[in-house]
């Protein structure tokens, strides 16, 4: 087995290092322990164990011979090629023998120890300094702090995990790469109890060089492979992920992510843990979104999703509804209720589902098909199914099975396989509500989709639900606008109407400046980039009624800022006609430090802090995907004809956030923000009435 | 075992139904079955399995012998006392041997059947005939749609639940009532599988008679009975409910709860499968919160929250924090980002911590103490979980236990063995990262609250922290103002001033009223007790400046209203001045169909729709309550002085609460409302600028 090529279609270099990495007949232990208690003593246990047929060379200082093998006393002495190298030792002599490594042209490499990047600057530097030396001589480097490789079908156990102690492992189509090795080996323990095997599972820790997205990337093509899965604790090559995800869906091969961070305080581990930055996990969800990676927020959905999701394409347009059919009301009536608190109705039978029904003679009404009375016989039950599947509205037939899939798993299984043997396109699925082991370990064997607790059945059928195929980029070139070093309030105005968003203004550069061309009422505000709240120094001025006030007004400004705030460089007034509108929205732009650069739409004032009243998508975005924002901010709604109000112009907030989105091309721009962008009438258009922009530092 | 008296304090009456309920020695089962493979066999079969020792008295019209035991062809015909009856005939056939079972005197009797009240008109009216057939005669009823009675330490499983196909069934000390029959086998078969073992279990189906509450009220003092589980589709008496809860929090056992219907399709079905009428979740939470009954929203979790809870008392004060220890970097992190989802915060070691961690020679920094370097030795685990036990600041310290749950059950519960019998009040628990079935039974055996998911770790302490003991409920008198039969908005404003809720304002009769007292400009509404939505009709116009604007309004409006709502009887016009405040608010009453008379707090105009910002309690009130809802509501915050804006009158809010909530006092009042209420500056009170109010049909 591990000796045929299991990849079908990869670059030359990539075959190289998927060679290295799944499939090394020659693999040196640097490190290894003759001590069989001691941690660095497990790979090559392991190794042997789960029956690898190749060399083993431990690199020992001292030792002729380490736990049976010929040991080396250095990676030098090693003769012949070697494929892959699993560096056992402490974080001081990592380096020297990464050089050595180097040295010996070994093309991969891991690296167990931590102490890296995560540790401060010290580490950060030697993780560095580690990476330049493998780039340069070609090595590729998984970790630190790696639990290294297993590949179950080629008997390669190259790994410390402890769930390797298990006597033995099921091999399955299912290949795992998490940055959490501890992760790694409970999650493949979670799976063998549930008959759900893995083909390949992968530690990448730090990422100093390979990452979860580029090792994933490598699986993408491997015949062994039917899907991926990701343990995530930080997005660190957002690109890498994005080519992974193209390159998956091209393949018909799902990606799953369950990624930390959802709360502050996981976040806030999970990047300690790991010494990368933290970004939002609004943008996690908007980037997996858009590249069609599926999400699960329970641990045993990751489980539980690939057979939902394998051999099937992302739904077209999702109804977010269900049929089900059950033989336990209360347990049928858990799912649904589950299945709603997760945003997905369970819907009563279509007419041509209750045709359906009524030709196999099923009485129903109501969300929930129960079929107590009819039976839980195979034939029976694989109708209902096959009834409940002819449904226009849904996306999915799900059987609640009660404690038939207790004591009859047979029985009770066979209705369902039946039932998918029919051919027909929409998936089914199980929820079984007693505790069920061996009903769920048979139906994990016929590869359907099966659901331990209401919980996770929601949380894998939201997922199916909001499953999209890649996103297509947009183009959209870079605005071409000079800015300042330092812009101040002008400028940022000048860059927005740069991108299409003009709202008059002027400029005054002392009290005495007479405007042109201004309504009054007017609003009078410092110019400073120095000044991010103008309002706490006196910055702001509202209602003025007429050029002699506008000029009394700015003169008393710049007494009250330069006293307030003596360091801040000011550099004139800016004036701007009093806006009304229908309502008002944030429209920002920024950099995230995982995912790159985002827009974010929320409804303005305080209402957007206060309920979280945001949403956020990758920049550049589509028309659509504009449209999709507007519709997901609450506070909208209000403009959008509710209740008979007055409609918003939001086809030109479509528009302004199109344009916003737009400096995703322009590196030199950190963030930008309008707030509030005030909503007039249908027609009327959108006003800019504050904004801001950072420039990125150094460029 | 089943001879002893196990209740140890209660009424006779009650003593005498327990005994009749849990420890019959006699058994009808009338419609007892011959045939082994029919539903109606199985009660019979399952108590010999189980080893039920009293007398089988099976009722068959024509056999003789049923399944080896002598037969009855009629209940008359049972010689001697007969203490608890299941009735498995078919709907029809019941009312008939209901009648019988009374004549005969049974003081309990069980009923499978469904097609009662949950099927609509006819069947309701033939479960009211049975209630009132028992009720004449003492027979307390359990069903219809009841899956009977277990009470496995008296070897008594009077059901025909399949769950009890299982060879044995772990006997323990918990106790489950279950409105769904087909739950209470599976919550049973999930907790087999943990060692997680009943004393009783209980489906209680339709409740024509006795309802859930009232059957774990009769559990509460039984001896061996440590927590009340309680799966519910519906709360149908809640008295029965509150006073459970009382007697069980005075007997310091837990009462924790599962309740369909956190979706409004959940709550359809739940509704619909029991003939129940559906009240909002919102309403339900209140329930249990202000009974002190504890919630769960994980299935699992309804198994693992008793743990935790018994031999406890509510936290006085919860901090929503815990010290999280870990021997698996990666499975703590992602406890710590569940725990963070739930609104639960993973805190660093304070100060007292600190020192009990330096004293045993931990490194600790941050939120998550990772002591995979430290071995996880039991000495090791044991004195950290001490330490974190320390904080002055958490509610619970918590293990998140990696691969040696999997590998060395023994070992890995060890040191939480340990650390629990140092004695600290403060609750341990563990959640097991890999698939570790040993290593959860052995903590189920030792009582230490363990946790299979991350999320189920979170629900369980998310409740643990929200455990409050149940309230006193306040006094509140009646207020004593007469109502009309159909009142308008004036009669309304009169019943609010009675309350203490004065707001000026002067009804005109005709146009031709000259207004009286008045502060302008003024609002002008129509008066009728048939218009709830005056706006739609050109009822309301605002801003009027002067007596002689208002009179001409008043005309213009009295023809609009007549002419488009021509049905409407109108009463007359209502004038107030314009009020202007900092904010507003919806205050309301109303009567819960399951929970009872609810207060409602949210924010005024359409941002509570949108945002659905509202929060419910039960009516009456305390001035605590009124407060926490105050600052439970997110819209009101810009007037608690957040971010230097000016502070509202929210202690005026807060008796207006109060107030409002003593109409549950008023059995004649179904409804009222004040939207908005306007809130005025600090000092400066609330004022009541629109109301309406409802009266009970039929009082």
């Amino acid at each position: 087995m591990s000796g045929e090529a299991s990849v079908r279609s990869a670059a030359p270099a990539e075959q190289a290092l998927h060679r290295a990495l799944f499939e090394p007949r020659r693999i040196a232990l640097i490190g290894a322990s003759a001590d069989r208690t001691r941690l660095t003593a497990r790979a090559q246990l392991y190794l042997r164990k789960h029956g690898f047929i190749g060399d083993i060379l431990p690199v020992h200082p001292r030792e002729k011979e380490v736990l049976g093998e010929k040991a080396y006393p250095s990676v030098a002495d090693i003769p012949g090629a070697v494929d892959f190298a699993y560096i056992l030792l402490n974080t001081p002599q990592v380096e020297g023998v990464v050089n050595a490594v180097a040295a010996k042209g070994i093309p991969a490499a891991c690296v167990l120890a931590d102490g890296f990047a995560e540790s401060g600057p010290e580490g950060r530097a030697l993780q560095e300094r580690l990476v330049a030396t493998a780039r340069a001589a070609n090595l590729r480097i998984l970790g630190p702090n790696s639990m290294g490789v297993v590949n179950l079908n080629a008997r390669i156990a190259c790994s410390v995990n402890a769930a390797l102690e298990a006597e033995s492992l099921p091999a399955g189509r299912i290949a795992l790469v998490s940055q959490s090795g501890s992760m790694m080996g409970a999650i493949m323990s979670r799976g063998a109890a549930r008959g759900i095997g893995f083909s390949h599972l992968v530690g990448t820790g730090n990422e100093a060089d390979l990452t979860a997205g580029e090792v994933a990337g490598l699986l993408v093509d491997d015949t062994q492979v039917d899907a991926i899965l990701l343990f995530l604790e930080a997005i660190r090559r957002p690109e890498h992920f994005a080519a992974l995800a193209r390159r998956a869906h091209q393949a018909g091969k799902p990606v799953i992510a369950y990624k930390l961070g959802r709360s502050p305080f996981g976040a806030e581990l999970a990047t300690s843990h790991t010494g990368a930055l933290a970004g939002s996990d609004a943008a996690a969800e908007a980037f997996f979104r858009a590249h069609g990676i599926a999400r699960v927020t329970t641990l045993e959905g990751l489980l539980e999703l690939p057979a939902l999701m394998i051999g099937r394409r992302p739904p077209a347009s999702a109804h977010r509804a269900v049929g089900v059919m059950t033989t336990t009301g209360g347990g049928g009536a858990m799912a649904v209720d589950c299945l709603g608190v997760a945003g997905i109705e369970a819907k009563a039978p279509d007419t041509a589902a209750a045709a359906a029904l009524d030709e196999a003679q099923f009485p129903h009404h109501g969300r929930l098909l129960d079929v107590t009375l009819a039976g839980t016989k195979p034939d029976r039950v694989a109708a209902a199914l096959n009834a409940l599947q002819m449904a226009q509205d849904t996306d999915l037939a799900l059987s609640v099975i009660g404690s038939s899939a207790q004591f009859r798993p047979q029985d009770s299984v066979a209705g369902i396989l039946r039932a998918r043997d029919a051919g027909h396109p929409k998936p089914i699925a199980a929820f079984l509500v007693p505790e069920a082991p061996q009903s769920l370990r048979l139906l994990a064997e016929a590869g359907i989709p099966a659901f331990r607790t209401p919980e996770s059945a929601a949380d894998c059928i939201r997922a199916w639900c909001d499953w999209r195929a890649p996103r297509a980029v947009p183009e959209a070139a870079a605005v071409s606008h000079a800015l300042p070093e330092r812009p101040d309030e002008a400028d940022a105005r000048r860059l927005f109407a740069a991108l299409g968003l003009v709202s008059p203004f002027v400029v005054l550069r002392t009290p005495e400046d007479a405007p042109q061309d201004l309504t009054w009422p007017v609003a009078l505000k410092i110019l400073s980039p120095d000044l991010a709240h103008k309002t706490e120094v006196g910055g702001v001025r509202l209602n003025i009624a007429d050029a002699a006030a506008l000029k009394q007004e700015a003169a008393a400004m710049q007494h009250r800022v330069a006293r307030m705030a003596p360091q801040a460089k000011l550099t004139g007034f800016l004036a701007q006609p009093m806006a009304k509108g229908l309502g008002e929205a944030i429209l920002g732009f920024r950099r995230d430090p995982e995912v790159g650069p985002v827009v974010m739409l929320g409804t303005g004032g305080v209402t957007a802090e206060l309920f979280r009243d945001v949403t956020l998508r990758l920049a550049p975005v589509t028309e659509a995907e504009a449209w999709e924002m507007i519709t997901e901010i609450r506070g909208l709604r209000p403009l959008t004809g509710w209740r008979g109000l007055p409609r918003g112009d939001l086809a030109a907030l479509a528009q302004a956030i199109l344009a916003v989105s737009r400096l995703a091309a322009r590196d030199d721009i950190a963030e930008a923000e309008i707030n509030p962008l005030i909503i007039g009438p249908e027609g009327a258009g959108v006003t800019v009435t504050d904004a801001w922009v950072v420039r990125t530092a150094g460029r």
